[in-house]
């Protein structure tokens, strides 16, 4: 299950690493990100929960090892080495951040420690999985920080990269702060509170505006949100008016939201609804939401949709995956690569966090001021198996706003690790 | 199966339709976008055949009904509404341009009709799906125009959003002219075919480069591709060189391109290897390719990944699906949105194209010279069931590539699809 979920290279590699004799050599491969997108002063790691459940799940079938046998670069990989395939399990160990930590460039989100062929079949994977919703959580924590403690919500599932994307950047948003989604299934599989009342197209399949908005209003009582924008938005807030209660509030999708909220809060507070809300879409972000904020617009709630669910000013975070370990012959290695501008740090690390400062460490050393620092790489797996129930998105999210206010802090390299780098 | 994966404002609409006894109404939907992203001529529509899978297996299981009335929203569904649900099929008709087709803003990529809460219910799949790979293919147009023959292949998968994402992406890629991907699951999936050999890990992993390249060649023969700048580019060409054949070639992921490919073509060609082709990755893209070409770089084959996977340089299409026609009680509307920079286009369309230009009409009007232009829209769905087996991803890529080179067309409303808009 999902074994081909990953980059043709892991198998001829695997099947190059089986004919070199390599089965037993075992590797620590890191996963982090080289330097912070633009506009993004942290990470906030997410997506553990997936690549657990796919690092436990993952198995060859029988017909993904007859199409593999079909493949000519495959020719000379041999039977036993089908014969391999065939019993693949990941029994690595894994160490991991818990989502929603807050983490810099070159700080490991996950660490992978198993034998060389199963830490290299995983990486597509992975990178996919935590590279994706970190990027997600990450954005999300931006954007819910420009609101300034008005409500945001995830509305991007028509626009994510599949509809599957679309469930993950929901969970992903969650943990970053995001109150909920659009997204029906991100409710049902994570618990995440889901927001929605009606589209334009509700509105024209009635015959007027009034029709529509009664009809919203008998069967969602106090959590109707009418669109108003659909004709026009200054008499669409009037015939919400004088619909009154029950009411959660009005949406607007179009034109100048902060006229317009100004308005249609005069027009609301006039009718007596002063706890009827305003919810604002149409493609807002970060900026824009911290735009409409300090030019005064009376938006409660903002609903932000493609910008957030594919992180649209940065939309890969560029995860990488390195060796930085190998045991061969009993004889321990630590390679780096040497390209410009993709050098890499060597051997297997740990993230000691202290209050404004962190320092990234050799897996395993002694930290002089132990009690003043927390370890953030946890063990998660050991064996191939999980150690025990991964945290919820809900307490995910719960973390990361714990961690809020984050300080302006630095990252050094503990000594011990600076005297392994080649 | 999949019905959640929706908006859960499209949910309360279909409550709210079925309370205000809309359920015999029929709707028609279109799905398009109204205005080309920026740097793309024109779009490469993909994703049908996933659509199609999609309407065909759209079921609500009974775990999903009983997660949603749990929902405060619903509390007023009534209980004919969730045995409507249990019984749930997409039961509609669907039109749609051939997966491959080259598209323009306003054109619809497709066309649902259907009961009115059906139609409503499908829009964030279908949005999702052909948004995405439509997205995708349209980038990868032009990253392969920009290659100017030589070979360009997906390499993406980790850096797409989800490991799903990117098996759809690879799939998207390949429609707009890739030649394959590094993606095996696409590989095995839509019989895209698969390249890739091995990584800077491999190199890492053996105890100089050497050992490594002959490894890799002892597997893979006239397949391998050496990776030669995990120490130094020249010289591992040099040790390319040395081993002689069999061997497809050599691949540079750092430094510049232009100079490291001319100094490695001298090399191979100076050992005889004039067959051996050099492959080129490290953050390419159409800009970057051009240039590279341009400057005289001899780069036979190029790997692009992020930038193709995620549509880097516009990550969202913007694509829509917009209620255009309604028929309810027997009378047919018209419906549109007055939203400023959101009107649409009323009524169920067609698009005929002629040999430069495209007339964008009503569906079943007559074209006065029927015989010099193509109905784009054609019957892939009725009764909720495919009319015939869907084309694969390579005769999608085919219907691309025999488009080319597209003219400067021009796209005109008819006078019958002019006369109806309110």
């Amino acid at each position: 299950m999902n074994a081909l979920r990953t980059d043709f290279y892991q198998l001829t590699m695997a099947a190059g690493y089986f004919r070199a004799g390599k089965q037993q050599e075992r590797a620590t491969f890191e996963l982090f990100v080289r330097r912070l997108p633009p506009g993004r002063p942290f990470l906030v790691a997410a997506g553990l929960a997936q690549a657990v459940e796919y690092l436990e799940s993952l198995r060859f079938t029988e017909a993904e090892i007859a199409w593999l046998r079909t493949l000519p670069q495959l020719a000379r990989a041999g039977e036993d080495f089908w014969a391999y395939l065939s019993e693949f399990r990941f029994t690595g160990e894994v160490y991991a951040v818990p989502e929603g930590t807050l983490l810099y460039a070159n700080e490991p989100l996950l660490s992978v420690r198993a034998p060389l062929i199963e830490a290299q079949i995983v990486e597509t994977y992975l990178l996919a999985t935590l590279g994706f919703q970190t990027m997600i959580a990450s954005k999300a924590a931006v954007v819910t920080a420009a609101a300034q403690g008005r409500v945001v919500v995830e509305f991007g599932a028509r626009r994510a990269h599949s509809p599957e994307a679309g469930v993950l950047a929901a969970r992903a948003a969650y943990i970053g702060g995001c109150a909920g989604t659009s997204n029906t299934e991100a409710g049902m599989r994570f618990g995440i509170p889901v927001f929605g009342t009606a589209a334009h197209s509700w509105v024209l399949a009635f015959p007027d505006e009034r029709a529509a908005f009664e009809q919203l209003q008998a069967l969602l009582q106090d959590h109707a949100v009418y669109l108003i924008d659909t004709y026009d938005s200054v008499a669409g807030a009037r015939v919400a008016a004088s619909l009154g209660r029950p009411i959660l509030g009005v949406r607007l999708d179009s034109g100048d939201l902060v006229k317009l909220s100004r308005e249609v809060r005069a027009i609301l507070d006039g009718a007596g609804l002063r706890d009827a809300r305003i919810m604002a879409t149409n493609e807002l972000d970060e900026h824009r939401i911290a735009c409409l904020i300090s030019e005064g617009a009376a938006i409660d709630l903002f609903g932000v949709g493609s910008a957030l669910a594919t992180s649209a000013d940065a939309p890969s975070l560029g995860a990488v995956y390195k060796l930085v370990e190998i045991e061969s012959g009993g004889q321990q290695r630590y390679p780096a690569k040497h390209s410009p501008d993709k050098q890499t740090l060597a051997g297997a690390k740990q993230v000691f966090r202290y209050r404004d400062y962190d320092v990234l460490g050799r897996a395993g050393e002694c930290q002089p001021e132990a009690g003043d620092c927390v370890a953030l790489l946890e063990p998660v797996m050991a064996g191939g198996q999980r150690l025990g129930p991964l945290p919820t998105a809900a307490a995910a999210r719960e973390r990361f706003k714990r961690a809020l206010p984050e300080p302006a802090r630095t990252v050094r390299l503990s000594p011990a690790l600076e005297r392994i780098q080649p």
